[in-house]
Protein backbone atom coordinates (compact mmCIF):
# COMPACT_ATOMS: atom_id res chain seq x y z
CA UNK A 1 0.00 0.00 0.00
CA UNK A 2 1.37 3.54 -0.86
CA UNK A 3 0.04 6.77 1.06
CA UNK A 4 0.40 10.24 0.17
CA UNK A 5 -0.36 13.07 1.59
CA UNK A 6 -2.43 15.54 -0.81
CA UNK A 7 0.02 18.93 -0.64
CA UNK A 8 -2.28 22.24 -1.02
CA UNK A 9 -1.78 23.52 -4.75
CA UNK A 10 -0.75 27.36 -4.26
CA UNK A 11 1.18 28.41 -7.32
CA UNK A 12 3.51 31.75 -6.62
CA UNK A 13 1.21 34.64 -7.35
CA UNK A 14 3.98 37.10 -9.65
CA UNK A 15 1.72 40.18 -7.90
CA UNK A 16 2.87 38.88 -4.62
CA UNK A 17 6.31 37.50 -5.39
CA UNK A 18 7.09 40.84 -6.72
CA UNK A 19 7.68 41.83 -3.12
CA UNK A 20 9.28 39.00 -1.94
CA UNK A 21 12.79 37.72 -1.33
CA UNK A 22 13.06 34.14 -3.12
CA UNK A 23 15.34 31.51 -2.15
CA UNK A 24 15.13 28.36 -4.16
CA UNK A 25 16.19 25.28 -2.94
CA UNK A 26 17.00 22.07 -5.22
CA UNK A 27 19.73 20.72 -2.65
CA UNK A 28 20.05 16.99 -4.57
CA UNK A 29 21.34 18.51 -6.75
CA UNK A 30 21.05 21.58 -8.81
CA UNK A 31 21.46 24.25 -6.17
CA UNK A 32 24.36 22.83 -4.56
CA UNK A 33 25.61 22.79 -8.09
CA UNK A 34 25.40 26.11 -8.57
CA UNK A 35 25.83 27.29 -5.42
CA UNK A 36 29.59 25.49 -5.27
CA UNK A 37 30.26 26.13 -9.18
CA UNK A 38 30.09 30.11 -7.98
CA UNK A 39 32.11 29.58 -4.84
CA UNK A 40 34.80 27.95 -7.49
CA UNK A 41 34.91 31.09 -9.08
CA UNK A 42 32.69 30.75 -12.23
CA UNK A 43 31.79 33.64 -13.92
CA UNK A 44 27.62 33.00 -14.08
CA UNK A 45 25.31 30.30 -14.75
CA UNK A 46 22.48 30.27 -17.05
CA UNK A 47 19.51 27.96 -15.80
CA UNK A 48 17.18 26.80 -19.15
CA UNK A 49 14.37 24.23 -18.69
CA UNK A 50 15.26 22.33 -21.95
CA UNK A 51 18.55 19.97 -23.04
CA UNK A 52 17.93 21.84 -27.39
CA UNK A 53 17.86 25.43 -25.38
CA UNK A 54 21.16 24.43 -23.90
CA UNK A 55 22.74 23.66 -26.87
CA UNK A 56 21.28 26.63 -28.75
CA UNK A 57 22.56 29.23 -26.04
CA UNK A 58 25.77 27.84 -26.11
CA UNK A 59 25.91 28.51 -29.60
CA UNK A 60 25.46 32.32 -28.83
CA UNK A 61 28.85 32.42 -26.83
CA UNK A 62 32.39 32.67 -28.27
CA UNK A 63 34.51 29.01 -28.10
CA UNK A 64 36.05 27.67 -24.94
CA UNK A 65 34.15 30.09 -22.74
CA UNK A 66 30.81 28.08 -21.69
CA UNK A 67 30.31 24.27 -20.45
CA UNK A 68 26.99 22.61 -20.88
CA UNK A 69 26.09 20.74 -17.28
CA UNK A 70 23.02 19.39 -15.95
CA UNK A 71 21.09 15.90 -15.67
CA UNK A 72 18.15 14.16 -16.69
CA UNK A 73 17.06 11.17 -14.91
CA UNK A 74 19.63 12.19 -12.54
CA UNK A 75 22.45 11.32 -15.24
CA UNK A 76 24.62 13.60 -17.20
CA UNK A 77 22.81 14.20 -20.88
CA UNK A 78 24.93 12.87 -23.99
CA UNK A 79 27.46 15.80 -25.50
CA UNK A 80 27.40 18.15 -22.58
CA UNK A 81 30.56 18.82 -19.94
CA UNK A 82 29.23 17.67 -17.03
CA UNK A 83 26.50 15.96 -15.00
CA UNK A 84 24.88 17.32 -11.63
CA UNK A 85 27.24 16.15 -8.93
CA UNK A 86 28.85 19.53 -7.23
CA UNK A 87 31.74 17.74 -7.02
CA UNK A 88 32.53 17.94 -11.26
CA UNK A 89 32.97 21.56 -10.73
CA UNK A 90 36.54 22.44 -9.17
CA UNK A 91 37.65 25.92 -9.92
CA UNK A 92 40.58 24.12 -12.42
CA UNK A 93 37.40 23.75 -14.72
CA UNK A 94 35.31 26.39 -14.29
CA UNK A 95 36.47 29.09 -13.33
CA UNK A 96 35.60 32.31 -15.03
CA UNK A 97 33.80 29.97 -17.16
CA UNK A 98 29.91 30.29 -17.80
CA UNK A 99 27.91 27.51 -17.56
CA UNK A 100 24.69 26.46 -18.98
CA UNK A 101 22.75 24.34 -16.76
CA UNK A 102 18.96 22.22 -17.24
CA UNK A 103 18.22 20.14 -14.21
CA UNK A 104 14.78 18.37 -14.25
CA UNK A 105 13.14 20.66 -11.89
CA UNK A 106 15.78 22.92 -10.06
CA UNK A 107 16.39 25.36 -13.45
CA UNK A 108 12.79 25.22 -13.97
CA UNK A 109 12.54 26.35 -10.38
CA UNK A 110 13.55 29.41 -11.02
CA UNK A 111 11.76 30.52 -14.28
CA UNK A 112 9.06 30.54 -12.77
CA UNK A 113 9.73 32.38 -9.45
CA UNK A 114 11.23 35.11 -11.64
CA UNK A 115 8.89 37.82 -10.62
CA UNK A 116 10.67 37.71 -6.91
CA UNK A 117 12.62 41.03 -5.66
CA UNK A 118 15.33 39.11 -5.23
CA UNK A 119 15.94 35.68 -6.33
CA UNK A 120 18.57 33.65 -4.20
CA UNK A 121 20.16 29.89 -4.52
CA UNK A 122 20.64 28.06 -1.37
CA UNK A 123 21.98 24.58 -0.51
CA UNK A 124 23.55 23.19 2.46
CA UNK A 125 26.72 24.92 1.16
CA UNK A 126 25.26 28.67 1.69
CA UNK A 127 22.52 28.30 4.64
CA UNK A 128 24.12 30.48 7.02
CA UNK A 129 25.17 33.19 4.40
CA UNK A 130 22.01 33.13 2.68
CA UNK A 131 20.06 33.68 6.01
CA UNK A 132 22.15 36.43 6.84
CA UNK A 133 21.24 37.86 3.64
CA UNK A 134 17.63 37.16 4.00
CA UNK A 135 17.47 38.72 7.09
CA UNK A 136 19.35 42.05 6.01
CA UNK A 137 16.65 42.62 3.00
CA UNK A 138 14.29 42.08 5.92
CA UNK A 139 11.46 41.76 3.42
CA UNK A 140 8.93 38.68 3.67
CA UNK A 141 10.19 35.69 2.02
CA UNK A 142 9.25 32.71 0.49
CA UNK A 143 11.22 29.76 0.08
CA UNK A 144 11.08 27.85 -2.78
CA UNK A 145 11.51 23.82 -2.48
CA UNK A 146 12.07 22.80 -5.87
CA UNK A 147 10.87 19.61 -4.83
CA UNK A 148 10.80 16.03 -7.32
CA UNK A 149 8.92 15.97 -10.45
CA UNK A 150 6.31 18.84 -9.21
CA UNK A 151 5.81 16.84 -5.70
CA UNK A 152 6.69 17.67 -2.66
CA UNK A 153 10.49 16.75 -1.40
CA UNK A 154 11.51 16.20 1.93
CA UNK A 155 14.96 17.21 1.35
CA UNK A 156 14.46 20.51 0.22
CA UNK A 157 12.26 21.03 2.83
CA UNK A 158 14.24 19.96 5.31
CA UNK A 159 16.74 22.72 3.95
CA UNK A 160 14.47 25.20 3.77
CA UNK A 161 13.76 24.27 7.70
CA UNK A 162 16.95 24.90 8.54
CA UNK A 163 17.17 28.27 6.74
CA UNK A 164 14.26 29.15 8.71
CA UNK A 165 16.01 28.12 12.35
CA UNK A 166 19.07 30.17 11.32
CA UNK A 167 17.01 33.30 10.66
CA UNK A 168 14.85 32.45 13.98
CA UNK A 169 17.79 32.42 15.80
CA UNK A 170 18.61 35.88 14.89
CA UNK A 171 15.79 36.96 16.47
CA UNK A 172 16.54 41.10 15.88
CA UNK A 173 12.89 41.13 14.20
CA UNK A 174 9.14 39.50 14.91
CA UNK A 175 9.32 36.39 11.87
CA UNK A 176 6.16 35.21 11.54
CA UNK A 177 5.86 31.40 10.11
CA UNK A 178 2.83 30.22 8.15
CA UNK A 179 1.58 26.91 8.89
CA UNK A 180 3.60 25.59 6.04
CA UNK A 181 7.21 27.03 7.14
CA UNK A 182 6.15 26.09 10.54
CA UNK A 183 6.24 22.64 9.62
CA UNK A 184 9.72 22.95 7.72
CA UNK A 185 10.98 23.83 10.70
CA UNK A 186 9.67 20.92 12.46
CA UNK A 187 11.04 18.34 10.03
CA UNK A 188 14.63 20.47 10.19
CA UNK A 189 14.11 19.67 13.92
CA UNK A 190 13.73 15.77 13.33
CA UNK A 191 16.89 15.77 11.32
CA UNK A 192 19.52 18.69 12.68
CA UNK A 193 21.50 15.99 14.26
CA UNK A 194 21.80 14.32 10.95
CA UNK A 195 20.98 15.80 7.71
CA UNK A 196 22.42 12.79 5.76
CA UNK A 197 19.55 10.83 7.00
CA UNK A 198 16.59 13.38 5.44
CA UNK A 199 18.45 12.57 2.12
CA UNK A 200 18.20 9.03 2.59
CA UNK A 201 14.60 8.49 3.76
CA UNK A 202 13.73 10.98 0.49
CA UNK A 203 12.34 9.09 -2.60
CA UNK A 204 14.66 11.04 -4.81
CA UNK A 205 17.62 10.05 -2.51
CA UNK A 206 16.72 6.74 -2.59
CA UNK A 207 16.95 6.81 -6.64
CA UNK A 208 20.28 8.91 -6.42
CA UNK A 209 21.59 5.53 -4.03
CA UNK A 210 20.45 3.50 -6.41
CA UNK A 211 22.37 4.65 -9.47
CA UNK A 212 25.54 4.94 -7.41
CA UNK A 213 25.35 8.19 -6.50
CA UNK A 214 25.12 8.13 -3.08
CA UNK A 215 28.54 10.30 -2.90
CA UNK A 216 26.56 13.07 -3.93
CA UNK A 217 24.30 12.83 -0.71
CA UNK A 218 26.86 13.12 1.45
CA UNK A 219 28.76 15.82 -0.44
CA UNK A 220 25.36 17.86 -0.60
CA UNK A 221 24.70 17.40 3.08
CA UNK A 222 28.00 19.91 3.94
CA UNK A 223 26.92 22.45 5.66
CA UNK A 224 28.03 26.57 5.34
CA UNK A 225 31.70 25.79 2.85
CA UNK A 226 31.40 28.78 1.74
CA UNK A 227 30.06 32.53 2.16
CA UNK A 228 28.47 33.57 -1.59
CA UNK A 229 24.97 33.75 -2.16
CA UNK A 230 24.21 33.70 -5.91
CA UNK A 231 21.08 35.62 -6.99
CA UNK A 232 19.17 34.69 -9.80
CA UNK A 233 18.43 38.28 -12.27
CA UNK A 234 18.53 39.20 -15.77
CA UNK A 235 18.07 35.22 -16.46
CA UNK A 236 21.68 34.38 -15.13
CA UNK A 237 23.34 33.39 -12.02
CA UNK A 238 25.77 35.64 -10.47
CA UNK A 239 27.64 36.74 -7.28
CA UNK A 240 27.56 40.16 -7.67
CA UNK B 1 9.13 39.07 8.12
CA UNK B 2 7.01 36.21 6.96
CA UNK B 3 8.85 33.55 6.00
CA UNK B 4 6.18 31.25 3.84
CA UNK B 5 7.24 27.35 2.01
CA UNK B 6 5.96 26.41 -1.09
CA UNK B 7 3.36 23.46 -1.53
CA UNK B 8 4.60 21.90 -4.24
CA UNK B 9 1.14 22.06 -6.53
CA UNK B 10 -0.07 18.26 -7.41
CA UNK B 11 -4.02 18.23 -7.89
CA UNK B 12 -5.27 15.28 -7.97
CA UNK B 13 -5.81 13.80 -11.04
CA UNK B 14 -9.30 12.20 -11.69
CA UNK B 15 -7.85 9.09 -13.06
CA UNK B 16 -5.27 8.61 -10.56
CA UNK B 17 -8.10 9.38 -7.79
CA UNK B 18 -10.14 6.64 -9.37
CA UNK B 19 -8.07 3.91 -8.08
CA UNK B 20 -7.09 5.19 -4.88
CA UNK B 21 -9.03 5.12 -0.94
CA UNK B 22 -9.09 8.99 -0.07
CA UNK B 23 -9.54 10.44 3.26
CA UNK B 24 -10.65 14.06 3.42
CA UNK B 25 -9.53 15.30 6.64
CA UNK B 26 -11.00 18.87 7.63
CA UNK B 27 -10.48 18.76 11.30
CA UNK B 28 -10.80 22.24 12.12
CA UNK B 29 -13.81 22.02 11.82
CA UNK B 30 -15.24 20.58 9.12
CA UNK B 31 -15.18 16.97 9.00
CA UNK B 32 -15.24 17.16 13.03
CA UNK B 33 -18.68 18.26 12.98
CA UNK B 34 -19.27 15.71 9.91
CA UNK B 35 -18.11 12.62 11.87
CA UNK B 36 -20.09 13.66 15.11
CA UNK B 37 -22.98 14.48 13.74
CA UNK B 38 -22.85 11.18 11.76
CA UNK B 39 -22.03 9.64 15.15
CA UNK B 40 -24.88 10.88 16.60
CA UNK B 41 -27.74 9.35 14.29
CA UNK B 42 -27.82 12.17 11.23
CA UNK B 43 -29.35 9.89 8.57
CA UNK B 44 -27.02 11.72 5.90
CA UNK B 45 -25.02 15.29 5.07
CA UNK B 46 -25.18 16.43 1.69
CA UNK B 47 -21.55 18.85 1.32
CA UNK B 48 -22.36 21.95 -1.22
CA UNK B 49 -20.09 24.41 -1.78
CA UNK B 50 -22.10 27.68 -1.57
CA UNK B 51 -24.62 29.32 0.49
CA UNK B 52 -27.01 29.67 -1.95
CA UNK B 53 -27.08 26.22 -3.12
CA UNK B 54 -27.65 25.02 0.93
CA UNK B 55 -30.43 26.83 0.50
CA UNK B 56 -31.86 25.56 -2.47
CA UNK B 57 -30.93 22.09 -1.98
CA UNK B 58 -32.82 22.33 1.78
CA UNK B 59 -36.11 23.12 -0.43
CA UNK B 60 -36.26 19.90 -2.01
CA UNK B 61 -37.08 18.18 1.22
CA UNK B 62 -39.59 17.96 2.85
CA UNK B 63 -40.09 20.42 5.85
CA UNK B 64 -38.80 19.39 9.14
CA UNK B 65 -36.29 16.52 7.48
CA UNK B 66 -33.43 18.53 6.81
CA UNK B 67 -31.11 21.58 8.90
CA UNK B 68 -28.85 23.88 7.67
CA UNK B 69 -25.29 23.93 9.17
CA UNK B 70 -22.00 25.39 8.28
CA UNK B 71 -19.77 28.69 8.75
CA UNK B 72 -18.30 31.60 6.51
CA UNK B 73 -15.40 33.09 8.23
CA UNK B 74 -15.54 30.79 10.69
CA UNK B 75 -18.83 32.36 12.13
CA UNK B 76 -22.59 30.79 11.69
CA UNK B 77 -24.51 31.78 8.41
CA UNK B 78 -27.90 34.05 8.42
CA UNK B 79 -30.66 31.97 7.98
CA UNK B 80 -28.78 28.52 8.94
CA UNK B 81 -29.63 26.06 11.76
CA UNK B 82 -26.34 25.59 13.08
CA UNK B 83 -22.76 27.16 12.59
CA UNK B 84 -19.66 24.73 12.60
CA UNK B 85 -19.27 23.79 16.07
CA UNK B 86 -19.25 19.81 16.73
CA UNK B 87 -20.42 20.30 20.30
CA UNK B 88 -24.01 21.79 18.65
CA UNK B 89 -24.74 18.73 16.47
CA UNK B 90 -25.86 16.35 19.62
CA UNK B 91 -28.56 13.59 18.92
CA UNK B 92 -31.13 15.53 20.26
CA UNK B 93 -31.08 17.45 17.09
CA UNK B 94 -29.37 15.83 14.32
CA UNK B 95 -31.38 12.12 14.77
CA UNK B 96 -32.94 10.81 11.72
CA UNK B 97 -32.28 14.35 9.84
CA UNK B 98 -30.56 15.61 7.25
CA UNK B 99 -27.95 18.23 7.26
CA UNK B 100 -26.75 20.34 4.32
CA UNK B 101 -23.44 21.83 5.25
CA UNK B 102 -21.16 24.40 3.42
CA UNK B 103 -17.65 25.52 4.91
CA UNK B 104 -14.76 27.38 3.40
CA UNK B 105 -12.77 24.73 2.71
CA UNK B 106 -14.14 21.47 4.20
CA UNK B 107 -17.26 20.91 1.86
CA UNK B 108 -15.27 21.56 -1.35
CA UNK B 109 -12.56 19.40 -0.21
CA UNK B 110 -15.24 16.17 -1.16
CA UNK B 111 -15.69 17.56 -4.62
CA UNK B 112 -12.39 17.96 -5.20
CA UNK B 113 -11.57 14.25 -4.61
CA UNK B 114 -15.12 12.78 -6.28
CA UNK B 115 -13.84 10.60 -8.77
CA UNK B 116 -11.89 8.35 -5.23
CA UNK B 117 -12.52 4.68 -5.46
CA UNK B 118 -14.21 4.92 -1.37
CA UNK B 119 -13.85 8.93 -0.05
CA UNK B 120 -13.98 8.85 4.13
CA UNK B 121 -14.50 11.36 6.42
CA UNK B 122 -11.35 11.37 9.23
CA UNK B 123 -11.47 13.33 12.28
CA UNK B 124 -9.55 12.01 15.24
CA UNK B 125 -12.69 11.55 16.38
CA UNK B 126 -12.46 8.37 14.27
CA UNK B 127 -9.35 7.94 13.23
CA UNK B 128 -8.63 4.41 14.50
CA UNK B 129 -11.79 3.25 12.56
CA UNK B 130 -10.78 5.22 9.18
CA UNK B 131 -7.16 3.47 9.85
CA UNK B 132 -8.92 -0.07 10.25
CA UNK B 133 -10.90 0.97 7.11
CA UNK B 134 -8.01 1.52 4.74
CA UNK B 135 -6.07 -1.22 5.94
CA UNK B 136 -8.92 -3.70 4.98
CA UNK B 137 -9.39 -1.75 1.41
CA UNK B 138 -5.87 -2.65 1.35
CA UNK B 139 -5.73 -0.18 -2.10
CA UNK B 140 -2.93 2.90 -2.04
CA UNK B 141 -4.09 5.60 0.13
CA UNK B 142 -4.17 9.36 -0.43
CA UNK B 143 -4.93 11.36 2.63
CA UNK B 144 -6.46 14.85 1.56
CA UNK B 145 -5.78 17.91 4.47
CA UNK B 146 -8.61 20.47 3.22
CA UNK B 147 -5.97 23.30 4.01
CA UNK B 148 -7.11 26.48 4.99
CA UNK B 149 -8.05 28.86 2.45
CA UNK B 150 -6.34 26.90 -0.25
CA UNK B 151 -3.30 26.52 1.08
CA UNK B 152 -1.27 24.40 3.61
CA UNK B 153 -2.65 23.61 6.95
CA UNK B 154 -0.75 22.20 10.03
CA UNK B 155 -3.81 21.00 11.69
CA UNK B 156 -5.00 18.72 8.77
CA UNK B 157 -1.55 17.62 8.15
CA UNK B 158 -0.91 16.35 11.64
CA UNK B 159 -4.24 14.67 11.62
CA UNK B 160 -3.04 12.70 8.56
CA UNK B 161 0.19 12.15 10.21
CA UNK B 162 -1.62 10.25 12.79
CA UNK B 163 -3.51 8.06 10.71
CA UNK B 164 -0.24 7.26 8.60
CA UNK B 165 0.91 6.22 12.26
CA UNK B 166 -2.20 4.22 12.68
CA UNK B 167 -2.10 2.52 9.68
CA UNK B 168 2.02 1.56 10.36
CA UNK B 169 0.88 -0.36 13.57
CA UNK B 170 -0.70 -2.39 11.61
CA UNK B 171 2.31 -4.17 10.03
CA UNK B 172 0.47 -6.71 8.51
CA UNK B 173 1.51 -5.20 4.65
CA UNK B 174 4.20 -3.61 3.24
CA UNK B 175 3.17 0.15 3.65
CA UNK B 176 5.05 2.76 0.79
CA UNK B 177 5.34 6.23 1.83
CA UNK B 178 5.91 9.61 -0.13
CA UNK B 179 8.23 12.32 0.88
CA UNK B 180 4.42 14.43 1.88
CA UNK B 181 3.15 11.93 3.56
CA UNK B 182 6.56 10.71 6.09
CA UNK B 183 6.88 14.50 6.32
CA UNK B 184 3.03 14.21 8.27
CA UNK B 185 3.82 11.41 9.63
CA UNK B 186 6.70 13.08 11.70
CA UNK B 187 5.09 16.31 12.41
CA UNK B 188 2.15 13.84 13.96
CA UNK B 189 5.35 12.50 16.11
CA UNK B 190 5.45 16.04 17.20
CA UNK B 191 2.60 16.27 18.31
CA UNK B 192 1.43 13.71 19.47
CA UNK B 193 1.77 14.05 23.87
CA UNK B 194 -0.88 17.52 22.86
CA UNK B 195 -2.64 17.16 19.86
CA UNK B 196 -4.06 20.14 21.17
CA UNK B 197 -0.72 22.68 20.89
CA UNK B 198 -0.97 21.67 16.82
CA UNK B 199 -3.95 23.52 16.81
CA UNK B 200 -2.78 26.03 18.70
CA UNK B 201 0.05 26.96 16.99
CA UNK B 202 -2.08 26.64 13.58
CA UNK B 203 -2.96 29.82 12.00
CA UNK B 204 -6.51 28.36 11.61
CA UNK B 205 -6.76 27.36 15.07
CA UNK B 206 -5.33 31.10 16.30
CA UNK B 207 -8.23 32.67 14.53
CA UNK B 208 -10.90 30.40 16.31
CA UNK B 209 -9.49 31.25 19.45
CA UNK B 210 -9.59 35.30 18.29
CA UNK B 211 -12.96 34.37 17.96
CA UNK B 212 -13.83 32.98 21.12
CA UNK B 213 -13.81 29.45 19.92
CA UNK B 214 -11.03 27.72 22.08
CA UNK B 215 -13.47 25.46 23.72
CA UNK B 216 -13.80 24.21 20.01
CA UNK B 217 -9.98 23.15 19.40
CA UNK B 218 -10.27 20.98 22.71
CA UNK B 219 -13.52 19.51 21.45
CA UNK B 220 -11.87 19.01 18.43
CA UNK B 221 -9.00 17.33 19.72
CA UNK B 222 -10.47 14.48 21.29
CA UNK B 223 -9.25 11.33 20.10
CA UNK B 224 -11.21 8.17 19.23
CA UNK B 225 -14.74 8.80 20.65
CA UNK B 226 -16.67 6.79 17.75
CA UNK B 227 -16.16 3.72 15.47
CA UNK B 228 -18.09 5.18 12.35
CA UNK B 229 -16.73 5.70 9.06
CA UNK B 230 -18.88 8.16 7.12
CA UNK B 231 -18.09 8.09 3.46
CA UNK B 232 -18.88 10.18 0.42
CA UNK B 233 -21.05 8.99 -2.54
CA UNK B 234 -23.34 10.24 -4.97
CA UNK B 235 -23.35 13.58 -3.49
CA UNK B 236 -23.55 12.65 0.42
CA UNK B 237 -22.18 11.54 3.44
CA UNK B 238 -23.56 8.19 4.98
CA UNK B 239 -22.58 5.45 7.16
CA UNK B 240 -24.03 2.85 5.76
Amino acid sequence: MKIDIQSIPSPPNPNVLSNLSVVVIDVLRATSVMVYAMSQGAREIIPVATVEEAFQRAKTFPLGTTFLGGERNSQKIEGFDFGNSPREYGAEKVKDKRLILTTTNGTKAFHSVSSGKEIMVGSFFNLRAAAQRCFELNRDLLIFPSGNGGIFSLEDTVCGGMLIDLILKMKKKYVMLTDASQSAHILYQRFREDLLEAFQLSNHGKDLIDLGLEDDLRYCAQVDITEIVPTFKGGAIRTD
